[in-house]
């Protein structure tokens, strides 16, 4: 099972793909999309649509997990990252991936076991459980990873594992 | 020159299709895109950016306007709207179609000439102006067409046109 987590945005795309084997989680590959300030908003978007769709034929994920709407933020930020899921959306269902979307506060529960969370408890276990050298960068990377990592416990092979404690 | 107005939306997408010649505006096409609301929003997104891209390739419209953010709608719409807006942006891109955005209040200025005009007032000017037999419906056309026509008044030709009270 591959997973690939998106923390979408129109300035910073983060990505992080995860092989889920039994109760492993090896990550594969992440990074992000930066798009330049001075282009116009079709020509970003465009440019991460393009770069997901490349993405995906590269890594064919089974499963894209994007953070759902953040309900305090405001209306234009809700505005530019919508256009950006949009075109996210768009690329994975031209590719036949499903979509899944959590909130941050599923994230948080899913990742650290505790809903108030503060965003570098998140990363710092992001780093733990995928066992990385370091939280990556930036933060929209390794919030996507903190994404795919909420699939993953999502899927009842995890949520057992977890049960289990093996390492949480 | 041929100028596309769109009122973006998830289950219904405006359009409206004009020609403007001289100080002549004549409407070439004008409806609506609808999606189903038991589909998922991938497939609903998909369904539009398909819809535009053909509608771009079957008409070659010079310019297309698109709302630009309603800012006292609430995140959850803006959210929404801006994921359907993604898709048809890419759209107009990837067709090299030049994108133009206008707040309502400019809309309701370049129509009706007046800020605090009611949607009634709008549509009634649109008919009005483009020699329609009736108001198009639903809203979704007619606030389409009145994005169109405002891209019109902004060019100098139909400025100089106003200017001179050819038609108001």
């Amino acid at each position: 099972m591959r997973i690939m987590g998106i923390d979408p945005g129109i300035a910073i795309v983060g990505f992080g793909i995860l092989d889920q084997k039994g109760n492993q989680l090896k990550p594969v590959e992440y990074g992000s999309i930066q798009t330049e300030a001075g282009l116009s908003t079709a020509t970003r978007l465009k440019q991460i649509y393009d770069a997901c769709t490349k993405l995906f034929a590269e890594h064919r994920p089974d499963v894209v997990a994007i953070e759902k709407l953040f309900f305090n933020r405001n209306v234009t930020t809700a505005f530019t990252v919508g256009q950006a899921r949009g075109v996210m959306m768009l690329a994975a269902e031209e590719a036949n991936i499903p979509i899944t979307e959590y909130t941050p506060l599923q994230v948080k529960m899913a990742v650290v076991g505790y809903g108030q969370a503060e965003k570098k408890q998140v990363q710092e276990m992001v780093k733990v459980l995928l066992g990385l050298p370091r939280v990556p960068k930036p933060d929209d990377v390794a919030d996507a990873l903190a994404i795919a990592i909420c699939e993953a416990h999502s899927s009842s092979v995890i949520h057992k594992w977890s049960k289990w404690g093996a390492k949480r």
